[in-house]
């Protein structure tokens, strides 16, 4: 056995004794998470200081730096973000459909845990504890696997939790970190069937499309985002301008930003008169088809094909000029992630039906693509969202981690 | 382009106009097919005619050919099947979650279908209209591989479910054969991600294994079912004896039969004095652990190691005796293949236990395993029964090929 298939095995036992702990059990857990994090937040502050130290060496950008670094103001935020969980509805045991049959065999639904879910993620140690305390609070057991980056962090994390999961009577092995941060073992989680439920990564696009590409688990694709605005020729124009600046400069980095801006042809001028002095304050680099270029003179670079499907996650925007909404329906079809997508309209008609035949997880309407979010919509809290159709889509709370039993209460009934 | 990309293309064309059509166009497809196979059924009979005469020639066995088979009465059993279908609601567009947020968003959920549905199954030709009135009453578009031995009663039957589509103003394309039965054909389905949304094999257990190891579309696997009874020390024994041989000899074929029975020991004898004569009308082979073989003497055969995990599909059982219930649920929990599981006792307390720590699709106190089906459970038909945790478990109706979008209403608002 090698050594995650030890960790597999200690997982999957404790997922049959967490799938069966009440939720006060379980927030007591978290709660225990909360404080321990508190009280000796120096042994992870110092744990990460090395982890910061050794990336800085390295020569790590310093955006990068910053997500990695821990403060105490931060660690206030990640453990205010547990008391969060603890305060939601818990999914599990939950029936969502009970019927008494004509036989007299009550059959009922009730919501479970998925069992043991993996994640792979990169270098931001918040992360480790968003994790765990989200499949905690609905029953699941947590594999994770950070970044080399952050591993002295991740492990002083993951030793404070395992000893709060003791206190509060939960087996420790609820949440366990996988130790090598190689590639190899990552394959091999990838491939732990026998141990994992389901496996979710974190992280950019590359990251996202190995994991779903190589791995024989059951995958959840979540943040990948080529989203789209499209400006109908019935559009508020100054209120499409304030939705694309929004959804371009408010975070960029995030999947829900928006990567290309659909003009239709007749208010292609005024929309860009409009919206380019609002870009230009983050000197927007604009990648435009021709005739945008035409429009924008200096302002515009041409837009090579691969901008066209490009999640830039930066200061760029694609735009492109489209004859009417169903060529832009079409395009968005293509060239998306069915992640967020918007249409400003003033058109009752047009709104449906980009509505109805926009292929995303999250479609708008006069309204900017930055709220897809578990906070925004109401869930809580979120673990990612998914952009696959399976099983869950979009923000995944709580809910989006669960599966389901049918139970059946007899009195002896044959068919 | 591969001709299996050509389709692909074509479906993933049909599924946006199809995603889009009402209930009311989808049910008069649904009717057109139904009338079309009731007025054009020669072609299809005759078709099949041709099947089984090739079938017999090269010496398929009798059960298997009376599969294959179709008579005007199983023609009319399976139009009856299409009017159920449109009888059913249907799921798509309906909103399970709709809220106004404080910024004034209207964030609905709505259902929405899953896309292109691939299917593969072996020589049922009552298959191909069943999957495809499953699929097109939720709006998907499916992609039909069956076996070799039924290739000439697919296609008669494809070309006239096409037919109907066509004359109901539906893509054609809503539906289609692959015409290849080869193994490389079936491959190359098994990784067509741009085209295909969700792959459902239909079939034995060495089909469904294959499809989930090799495919990279994501699977739903279905129907593998290694099911048991654990007959509790509290049993109602003559009542555990007819549950037991209802599970395994109503229908052995099925995976929601039983396989294996658990007995606890202290009732051991006095168990099998009850079951074993009501076996003995179908002469069950009874492979058993020493204790139990001891009790049957000459009427129990040695099990080996490998009849612990073995789903017979036919009238064999496996007889296992156990200390206690905590020893039965772990041996299920370790043994079985997440679908059916059934406790047998007049203890409450045990029945509750039993219910919370299986970990399996359908979990039964006192009845029979036989009743996991989508039409007892009032699911009206189903597609398959889920053994997964993700997307959907246990018995698949209409509901579980459905996804879902968020729907989000704006005035303008921006984060």
């Amino acid at each position: 056995m090698t050594a995650l298939q030890r960790q597999g095995t200690a997982a999957k036992a404790a997922s049959y004794a967490l799938s069966t702990a009440g939720t006060a059990k379980k927030n007591q857990a978290l709660e225990a998470i909360a404080q321990i994090l508190t009280d000796c937040q120096e042994e992870w502050l110092s744990a990460n200081a090395e982890d910061v130290a050794a990336a800085k060496a390295a020569g790590m950008r310093s955006a990068m730096l910053d997500r990695l670094t821990l403060t105490p103001d931060r660690i206030a935020g990640i453990v205010e973000g547990v008391r969060q969980v603890i305060a939601l509805p818990d999914p599990i045991g939950r029936a969502d459909r009970t019927e008494t049959r004509p036989n007299g065999l009550i059959i009922s639904r009730r919501r479970v845990p998925l069992g043991v879910i993996a994640i792979i993620f990169e270098a931001r140690p918040n992360v480790t504890v968003d994790a765990a305390a989200l499949c905690l609070k609905s029953g699941n057991v947590c594999i994770l696997r950070g970044g080399k980056e952050a591993i002295r962090s991740n492990r002083a994390v993951t030793v404070l939790m395992r000893k709060a999961l003791a206190s509060a009577g939960l087996p420790e092995d609820c949440v366990s970190l996988v130790q090598d941060t190689g590639h190899e073992t990552a394959n091999e989680l990838m491939h732990l069937e026998e141990y994992v439920d389901v496996l979710i990564p974190r992280g950019g696009a590359g990251l996202i499309r190995t994991v779903a590409k190589e791995a024989s688990v059951p995958v959840i694709r979540t943040g990948e985002g080529v989203c789209h605005i499209y400006i109908d020729g019935e559009a508020d124009l100054d209120m499409g301008a304030e939705i694309l600046y929004n959804a371009k400069c408010s975070r960029p980095s995030v999947c829900n930003a928006v990567e290309c801006v659909l003009i239709q042809e007749d208010v292609l001028e005024p929309f860009l008169k409009r919206a380019v002095p609002l870009l230009d304050r983050y000197r927007v680099e604009l990648r435009c088809d021709e005739k945008a270029r035409k429009v924008l003179g200096e302002r515009g670079l041409s837009a090579a094909e691969s901008d066209w499907d490009a999640e830039y996650d930066d200061y760029i925007l694609a735009v492109r000029t489209v004859r009417d909404m169903e060529e832009a329906i079409a395009f968005i079809n293509a060239h998306g992630t069915q992640h967020s997508e918007s249409i400003i309209t003033a058109n009752y008609f047009k709104a449906q039906r980009f509505l109805d035949a926009v292929d995303a997880a999250a479609v708008y309407v006069n309204a900017s693509t930055r709220f897809t979010d578990g906070g925004e919509f109401g869930l809580g809290a979120e673990i990612g969202i998914s952009t696959q159709k399976m099983h869950a889509r979009g923000p995944m709370g709580l809910e989006e981690l669960t599966s389901c039993k049918y139970v059946v209460y007899g009195q002896g009934q044959v068919r």
